[in-house]
């Protein structure tokens, strides 16, 4: 794996692809092979498109030759969180039966993606209607968390497949959607890079709604730089503002806020010393870090228990959509919409405005600097056994998902990146933190950060080979 | 008061009082005239300013002598319903007690129009919390409905006392707002032109929120050509526009949509045949008339009685602003506010999304015709005494907010202009509906329409004087 094409950075895959060093078929070829490794054993995909991904990189490598090129992604290996639809491919959404036809549609972001022909290597699974940090799903499984081979540990939610389509060696990139940390989560929990736009910036159409006042897309990959380039690939200004190196930031132009209280409560062992130990290296490399206490943090956390406002918002769905889902939900899942149905009308529409104007009230602080950095989640990935007991699971989700959930309330631009392992040997995942709709700085300063950390790949290595393989 | 200087087109007051032949205290006078003659009679007004008013018509006609202008609408006599901030005076939007201080700040829409130096006569009547569409108080009373001298019938509302305010000779211009109706229904109940703007157009804020959602500032004025006269003064776009007669639209050239269904059903005695002969009188001034239901019309109707969004929005703003007010409660308000309780969470976000998927159904409809035209208000303004019984206001708060509240939930612009007296001899209107943001063709249009039919004041004449008076 560790000469895997897939692991090579996408701007290189891209210029390899059109010199003629690269085929888009090895690339799929070594995608098919890591599947028939490790797949049944990761469990990352419900719906596997290698032989389609076969024959589509058969006729892109034709079109390269012509000197056709199709966009930036033509010919990456990429999957797709089961929530957006996609044409021709069953759509679930995590769910337990197959959602109605009309959810196979792609929506803008899936078309723009498509486009660009890459090798789509299937839809990846996700918790039921996304609505969960931990990755789990009563009807599928979980996808495996690759980074440990004794305990089945969770692979983070709710994109619980995408970040393990990576480190299994399918995927350069996965598009996924975050509403609470769906995107990060599972990018730190399983060491890859991942980004969270603010809401708003990319359409929502044709994803299956969990809340469509704070649902956003993200993509995951190996590397910041990689979603840099995915990003401008993919976002209709980002590929008119065709940066390059000479833009690169010195972290020393940099200010970096530091929050002192919420994201360093309740860390599981190691996490908080991995991320400290990351922000004074780039204090060493000349960043100027500052003390910065995000105003609403703790008010966001606390209405978020209360299911802030996806709760309502799914019920919405399942309530008025002809599906059938609301009888057959993941229990997990089931409680939280049952606890909806108590929050009454008016106590919804206060939370709404609570929710702007935590967002105003932040906007001011998030301005003082250039990036706020925290850990991106609280705790290890919890075993799944010890999710069972009674009560357990609620408390891990809810701090898997507590440092994440701010950036979505507050409007914000969020990204995660691995920065070492905690003492259960688990990933450890750095947030950064920017503006409303300022992704194309905050990669920037992820790039930035990334040049002197390194990439996941280089702290982290390959993950351990799948017990009784070879 | 025929003779009455607040009588002439903000137009000609604009001009005359630039060029000498009227001052801003003529105007006031008139105004505090026609105030002690029948102001306690007519009850328009919580706050009166006649003292205020003078000072300010005095002072401006010292700048207007210097040459300087503060705007369009400087000197000129208005008034301002009482749910808008305005800093000096109590706010009470209708309520049994004075609304805390903070309400009293202006917001954008009275700055930009108090900084134009009009002669401000006072702060008018609202149904509480401009939730209520016939006017009615049960703290402060109903203002009168100047038409009929014998029985005291509903002025309309919620912006009760702003159009009894222009009748009763006291202001030019009123400022009011609209949800459902609460700009339309008064004004075509007491004969003088009333524009609702696309919600958003202009900024709520410092309006105490009815519904967030669509609350929106409409004005009120004895013609469409004064609306567009002040519209263009106070919009930011309409001063730039800078349009005259140059551009006066042709009936000839326009078409207008009418609806079969729904907006004629159940109207009072005349109410139907005076709307129908004034679209067959601009049709045989060449304008093209065609058939046109606008979609959604029953389901938006259907919607608006379970309380649409409103009752829970106006339930959010008593349940979580300090104000003590839900336990105070005018019974009629109190009644739609409870109902509201009974709304789940999810069944609202359900509501805004149907609102929504409306709206876009609705466009393309909309934007076949130049405007769609349809009686205002279904029903006579009831007598006071008739809505006592069980169950009666009720049923004719829901009949006459019928067809005004489609515009609303649908996203429209909408103006109405007195066409008519219905049996009871009451005024009657028409509303003239656009589509979004276009309210500067509407007027136009409905300025076309006026050249035609005529002003209220050329179709009405002036009310009865008040029982018992000289």
């Amino acid at each position: 794996m560790a000469d895997s094409p897939l692991l090579l950075p996408l701007r290189e895959q891209h210029s390899r692809l059109r010199d003629g060093r690269l085929s888009a078929r090895t690339v799929v070829d070594a995608a098919v092979d890591a599947h028939q490794r490790r797949g049944g054993h990761d469990n990352a995909y419900i719906t596997w498109n290698g032989d389609g991904a076969v024959a589509n990189a058969t006729a892109v490598d034709s079109v390269l030759a012509n000197g056709g090129d199709a966009g930036p992604l033509m010919g990456c290996a990429v999957s797709i969180k089961d929530n957006y639809g996609v044409p021709g491919f069953p759509i679930y959404a995590g769910a337990s039966e197959r959602l109605p036809e009309k959810w196979q549609k792609a929506g803008p972001v899936v078309e723009t993606l498509l486009s660009q022909l890459p090798s789509l290597m299937g839809k990846t699974h996700t918790v039921e209607l996304a609505f969960g940090g931990l990755g789990t799903n009563a009807h599928w499984g979980a996808p495996r968390n690759p980074w440990d081979e004794l305990r089945q540990r969770a692979p983070g939610g709710s994109s619980s497949g995408a970040g393990v389509s990576l480190v299994g060696g399918t995927a350069s990139l996965a598009l996924g959607s975050d509403t609470a940390g769906s995107i990060r989560i599972p990018a730190a929990m399983t060491g890859v890079a991942g980004l969270k736009l603010t809401a708003g910036r990319w359409p929502i159409d044709q994803i299956v709604p969990l809340s469509p006042t704070l649902d956003t897309p993200g993509l995951m990959a190996f590397r910041v730089d990689d979603l840099a380039f995915a990003f401008e690939a993919m976002d209709p200004k980002g590929r008119k503002a065709g940066r390059g190196n000479a833009f690169d930031l010195d972290l020393a132009d940099l200010t970096f806020g530091v929050p002192e209280c919420y994201f360093w409560e309740s860390c599981s062992p190691g996490i908080a010393e991995t991320v400290e130990t990351a922000i004074r290296s780039l204090e060493s490399a000349g960043a100027r870090i500052v003390t910065l206490d995000l105003p609403g943090a703790e008010e966001v956390f606390e209405l978020f228990q209360r299911g802030g406002v996806a709760a309502a918002e799914l019920a919405s769905f399942l309530h008025t959509e002809d599906t059938g889902l609301i009888n057959r939900l993941d229990r997990n899942v089931a409680l939280r919409v049952e606890e909806a149905e108590n929050i009454p009308a008016w106590e919804y529409v206060h939370r709404r405005q609570m929710i702007e104007r935590l967002s105003e009230e932040a906007r001011p602080y998030v301005d003082k600097v250039d990036a706020i950095l925290t850990p991106t989640v609280a705790i290890t990935p919890p075993a799944l056994s010890d999710l069972e007991a009674e009560g357990e699971y609620k408390k891990s989700n809810m701090l898997a998902l507590r440092n994440t959930v701010v950036a979505n309330f507050l409007g914000l631009s969020a990204l995660t990146m691995p920065v070492g392992r905690d003492r259960a040997g688990m990933p450890v995942g750095l947030q950064v933190i920017g503006g409303a709709n300022e992704e194309s700085f905050l990669l920037e300063v992820g790039r930035a950060i990334e040049r002197k950390l390194g990439t996941g790949l280089d702290i982290l290595g390959a993950p351990p080979a799948p017990h009784g393989s070879a």
